[in-house]
């Protein structure tokens, strides 16, 4: 292939699959088979709308690994991996959305065939793109092989960010930040959310400075009123409110690295819930962000995040925070760590994270955000957006 | 809840249930988990951008559906569905991918609880949401049910739209074709992909008269020059080159119903091979579109166009057409009907389909596609696009 197209140098996927396989030996893992899009993303550079087909990446212990995929799709694979055209193997047209032959027993017999079906097999049992189907097919047609679940044992492996990923992080940074700005600029009573949508999209894909924006894999969330207390509607035609407040949830994206970052834009003079909730918003931020440090736990800093909110007599019972880089739809976190009770992880230097402390109430929501690197100083907000409520009058 | 809201009448929920219970009862299936976002949305009105976590509508022989999801994502349930609160069961957040217990378990208590335990449970196997976790933690926890595969057992009874659901593919229609007559004016070398993809964006969503767009379950894809040869890249932020072309495979979306189409654009003088193959494909598609009418099978319109781009001595192995409606990420094809040899579905009025005759060969691809409607004189195209490969000099 033309190995200009690669985000990453050869040594940096081959630093990833030797901690891969390193957590493969770790867990007894002979043969391991990536269906997680984001995971092939990261292992083998794979890139494409494809990944509502069955496809994965095939890793065993030694050599490099094979792409497995719709035939359609070989090219694109052949555009994007680093590996060798003889590593990408596409499957025939009569396997997609087929009720009488499913594209994991052709795999099966792949896998037979190069001797690994006596094997200890790890597959990605919790991932979207692992239907229960999958599983069916490959424990029959792999009757020696062992399977363990190998869910998010790749997903951790990316815990830690390359100064090449966060230099790609950054600019997805720029764009939401960006975005946000021209969000504030634009609402306004009587304007149509999906006119809204429109430009924040044209925003988000227009990119910044040269660089080109990619699609977030969450689409924007833009509650407004009374359905801001449903946290993932997405946009309807009618127009913003005057006296109603309206969150942002959206993310810059570049080569598939996300930066989210949501911001409240209250249309009139907010009342005063708002204003508290907004006070113990932004000390629960300051506070969980300064002990997001090397050492920290994630259950430790959601604790302090809880306690300042505490103070002022409010109560979150879901997460605030989890980890974020690469990713493909339906979700733009990691599916790792989360800050909540009974997350034990230690922080470490280049973690990457989305902090969401969204108070979602009966009738309304504010949700104010920051996604941040982990530094030995604590944490380091990717974006420099004013942090507060906005109003506009 | 505020039922105007809803996209369809009571009734119209109220027929699809009846039917799908029917479907049920022919299979021997007593109480059905639907995990399709698409069937979700298509039995009850649910939307939200929520199906990162699971979630699922549950349907029993008798009584409304219920709803089973993340806690926070209750509100936008009682913000979208037809049934009354009490049919809403939101599960505590620490049941969000966790590592130590999944939300099957807790569905697995209430389908005990409600007298559900030795029902012949209906799951549907090869879904994007529905992962092999969840069928391990269905069949672990509820020993006395049998389970059954009920893949594609709504996805079915979705074939043949009603009035309101064509009358949102058809405002779907119209801002497909507003967008492609936009990309025609604004493509030309030295644009940058990106570029233009926000502006395709920016069109999908303002939508058209009034009626906005929604997202598309599919990213605009358009693959230019060699890359055209891999029909799911997506874009990047180099320019267009004169003497490409691309093609912009995209779709219009309203209330979650889509009308995709693709036209390829080349810019400069086309080859003399893109022109026998535009030749080909277009007496094609209007061979297939006739043949496209009740009475004939997916398979027989399938070898009608197989048939006339033999004669131009051309190839093609993946299928040429599928079913469309209402769909969500990944993909907006309904994953029942496909034109494909063996596909012996009869076809009957209003029924709507995707006829996507791609031709990629080896460093060039050409797409001309049409979204159409079956009507009793043929295959009626929901696009007045002209159907031709578009040329920019």
């Amino acid at each position: 292939m033309d190995k200009t197209n690669l985000k990453f140098t050869l040594e940096e996927y081959q630093q990833r699959i030797t901690k891969t396989r390193s957590a493969m030996q770790k867990r007894g893992i002979g043969l391991l088979i990536v269906s997680d899009p984001s995971n092939m993303a990261w292992l083998t550079g794979y890139d494409g709308w494809s990944f509502y087909v069955h496809q994965c990446i095939v890793l065993a212990l030694d050599g490099d690994p094979l792409w497995y995929g719709r035939g359609q799709d070989a090219n694109g694979a052949k555009c994007t991996v680093f590996m060798e055209h003889d590593h990408i193997i596409g499957y025939p047209d009569h396997y997609v959305q087929s009720t009488e032959r499913h594209p994991m027993e052709l795999l099966s017999s792949i896998i037979q065939e190069r001797g690994w079906g006596k094997h200890s097999i790890g597959v990605e049992m919790d991932n979207y793109y692992f239907s229960a189907a999958c599983y069916a097919s490959l424990t029959q047609n792999l009757p020696n092989a062992t399977f363990k679940d190998a869910n998010g044992l790749v997903n951790w492996q990316r815990a830690i960010k390359s100064e090449k990923e966060l230099e790609y992080m950054r600019i997805a940074a720029s764009i939401v930040q960006k975005t946000h700005t021209h969000i504030l600029e634009r609402v306004e009573p009587g304007v149509r959310k999906n006119e809204l949508v429109a430009e924040i999209y044209h925003s988000l894909i227009k990119g910044v400075d040269g660089h080109g924006g990619d699609y977030p894999a969450i689409v924007p969330l833009l509650p407004t009123g009374a359905d801001a207390s449903a946290p993932h509607l997405t946009w309807d035609d009618k127009p913003f409110q005057k006296g109603e407040g309206a969150f942002f949830e959206i993310s810059g994206c570049h080569h598939r690295y996300h930066c989210p970052q949501s911001r409240t834009i209250y249309l009139g003079n907010p009342p005063e819930k708002w204003r508290n909730a907004e006070k113990a918003m932004l000390e629960g931020i300051d506070a969980a962000l300064t002990a997001a440090r090397p050492g920290n736990t994630c259950e430790q800093v959601e604790d302090i995040w809880r306690k300042v909110i505490g103070k002022y007599g409010i109560e979150k019972e879901s997460r605030c925070g989890y980890s974020i880089g690469l990713s493909y739809p339906p979700d733009w976190g990691e599916r790792t760590m989360s800050f909540r009770p009974g997350d034990k992880t230690v922080l470490q230097e280049n973690m990457t994270f989305h902090f969401i402390p969204a108070l979602w109430f009966d009738d309304w929501g504010l949700e104010i955000t920051e996604s941040f690197i982990v530094t030995a100083k604590g944490a380091e907000p990717f974006c420099t957006t004013p942090r507060e409520l906005f109003v506009k009058n």
